[in-house]
């Protein structure tokens, strides 16, 4: 059984403990929310002070050109683009997770149409995440082409879902409310067996889990930055799309930026080269610029010593409530085994909510999420082995005490 | 003749001379892009450490209720209606120009569909701003429905193109590169009496130019903020839905930040009453709440002295330009009659692109748009009659030494 001083121990010989040091984090909190909103980089301070009072008090306009802000969606792209598998020019940091998906979605639909024209299924998860099961239903609304959405249950029925009649294959690479995690090899591998195309929704998986988009030979992905990757509250997603797709379709939010030459202002649109098509609007700089700060942490960790410690954080965080809080009506609802386990833990209680408001109270941040379910988010970069002791402590004495039964804790946020 | 004393006494006068001090403006700079870019609010600064240090870094997970984040959309686009308007719980203020576009060209298609299925042409201006041009390929691109798109040259031809075959006119209110100004009211009527719903793009106008969209009975408009309304490089745009139209179809990016009820996790979309529909995903929180800070400065003046000023400071730009840059092949494109005159004063050179940055390296930040046009934005809140007068001496000095044509100024950056 562990003890909170073989977690100290564990946090000395932590290769990624110094990885803390470049990140604030507020006194009096355990931070398990990293997988909701990740935490400020120190380096935001001054790379904000040099956006705003410098590229755009001083510099103004000329920013565009002299501080790089026009070819910033790309430069960040290659950056993210080291922590899942893509190569150079892949990838563009840009709009939202939601508008990502629904360019990927059309342009996936798009080759199909062309090849298979018979195929008018897209196929998801029930338990994906909403607004990827919401884009779906806006794309099919609007095409009016007889497309209809197939949603599974679970990772085994899929084999039974993806059949001739299936276009895509929309899925989170990590489910936001179980953890559960899909073997991309394989899953994409199987969609292709049946001639369907992927779209991998990375939103939980990025920066805490391996991706290697290349590897698995999938066709398109879509993130954001603002969890495991700090960017920032709502900061700018991403979009990758295999080179050997990015080519074959302008996806149809062909705004000015995805524009080969957008300041020759064409009448007719004709699309950039590469990934860069997937470009729409102008983004929001000073948002987009501090995406950076956190990528440049990400990318001093090694992916490998990321995972093992994500695991071992998830596995002590489930010894432990399962050892300390007992007599209490809790279900894990994340897998147990490694391979199909993110990098957060989520456990059922029937009063879910009003424990976590208590919990929060405390000074332990994790979420809640319908139905019932406590969330917690294991961030390697910034959390230790001591910090899940200290958590799951004050969950006993949540439980125990009964404290969350205090009215104050069942009253509900705009944001719950 | 108007003289520098005239200009100084002018600016004395000037009810909207206090306003310049709430903004940040570079030493040695005539800044005359603020309808592409305008400048920073001295707020910014506080507001920027506030959200970034306080908000996200301190408030974490916790500020999307505590700090209102979540509400952010409606609370500003509550202020922003104030300039264009708008009735409150009418304007959110959200992703892109371009993105707003497409939800609004999508809904005002689904709306005739059902109306008149034979209104299959889409009318805009060739001379539109290109991405209001590619959205609306994109969509017929997409849409496969027989859509196609009609161009006019010039408003006069607007009659003739307005036919029983129509379903949509998208038009800018002011020109981005002539600064002509539509009727608004006039356009809106005659598009109506033909049966066709309207789309106001009010990039180049709204806070500089009065717009009024109940008393146009327009019927959806969008529009940028980082221009006249000075929220930062690239910060969110707006979308504003006649109330009449918000409720009668839900646009296709739906994801689930326009959901009845986000967090619900609900499967099937529904969406939410009234324009937070027009919601798509997570937005760029730094980005968005430094929009206020500009926001509380245009809401501090009278718009009809906006109006006068900008207008004042056209005339004396175009007259000074005609009394002292005599001898040089310059062509005003932008109409002297204030009723068709937006903020910004566009002249053709030969040679625009070269004039336009030895301007620049002297200090007169203006831009340039093909095919050779100089663009000098003029803005009321920041800018006043001595500048111009200032400007225009240096660009006579410019065009006497034809310093331009050192072959520096003809290198061109990304964004020219």
């Amino acid at each position: 059984m562990p003890t909170r001083q073989a977690c100290l121990q564990a946090d000395q010989k932590d290769p990624l403990a110094s990885l803390k040091a470049h990140f604030e984090l507020p006194a009096g909190v355990l931070y398990m929310d990293g997988n909701s909103l990740g935490v400020l980089p120190k380096a935001a301070a001054e790379r904000s002070a040099q956006v705003i009072q410098k590229e755009w008090g001083q510099g103004l306009i000329r920013s565009w050109n002299d501080a790089g802000w026009f070819d910033l969606p790309s430069r960040l792209g290659d950056k993210l683009g080291q922590l899942i598998g893509a190569g150079a020019g892949q990838v563009v940091v840009t709009d939202t997770t939601s508008l990502n998906l629904f360019k990927s979605l059309a342009a996936a639909l798009r080759i199909q149409q062309r090849a298979a024209p018979q195929r008018k299924v897209i196929v998801s998860e029930r338990d994906n995440f909403p607004t990827d099961l919401y884009m779906i239903q806006g794309m099919i609304d609007l095409l009016q082409q007889g497309y209809e959405m197939r949603l599974v249950d679970e990772d085994l029925s899929l084999e039974q879902a993806l059949d001739d009649t299936v276009a895509v294959l929309l899925l989170s690479h990590v489910n936001y409310r179980t953890g559960y995690l899909y073997d991309m090899d394989r899953v994409t591998a199987q969609a292709h067996a049946q001639g369907v195309l992927t779209i991998w929704d990375l939103a939980h998986s990025a920066g805490a889990v391996p991706v290697d988009l290349t590897r698995s030979n999938a066709d398109f992905a879509v993130g954001c930055t603002y969890k495991y990757l700090n960017g920032g509250p709502g900061a700018p997603a991403y979009i990758w799309v295999a080179p050997r797709h990015t080519d074959s379709f302008w996806q149809p939010l062909s705004g000015w930026w995805g524009h080969q030459r957008p300041f020759d202002m064409a009448v007719a649109y004709e699309p950039a080269g590469g990934i860069r098509r997937y470009l729409c609007g102008t983004q929001p700089m000073v948002s987009l610029s501090l995406v950076e700060c956190g990528l440049d942490i990400s990318l001093q960790a090694n992916m490998k010593d990321v995972r093992q410690k994500s695991l071992a954080l998830g596995d002590l965080f489930i010894e432990l409530v399962e050892q300390r809080c007992t007599d209490h009506p809790l279900t894990l609802i994340t897998p147990r085994e490694h391979a199909q386990r993110g990098s957060h833990i989520s456990i059922r209680h029937p009063n879910g909510y009003a424990v976590m408001q208590a919990l929060i109270a405390r000074g332990v941040i994790g979420d809640y999420r319908e139905p019932e379910v406590l969330r917690f988010g294991l961030t390697p970069l910034y959390l230790g082995y001591t910090d899940v002791w200290d958590a799951v402590e004050i969950l006993k004495e949540v439980l125990d005490s009964k404290v969350w039964q205090q009215p104050e804790f069942s009253r509900r946020g705009a944001v719950t």
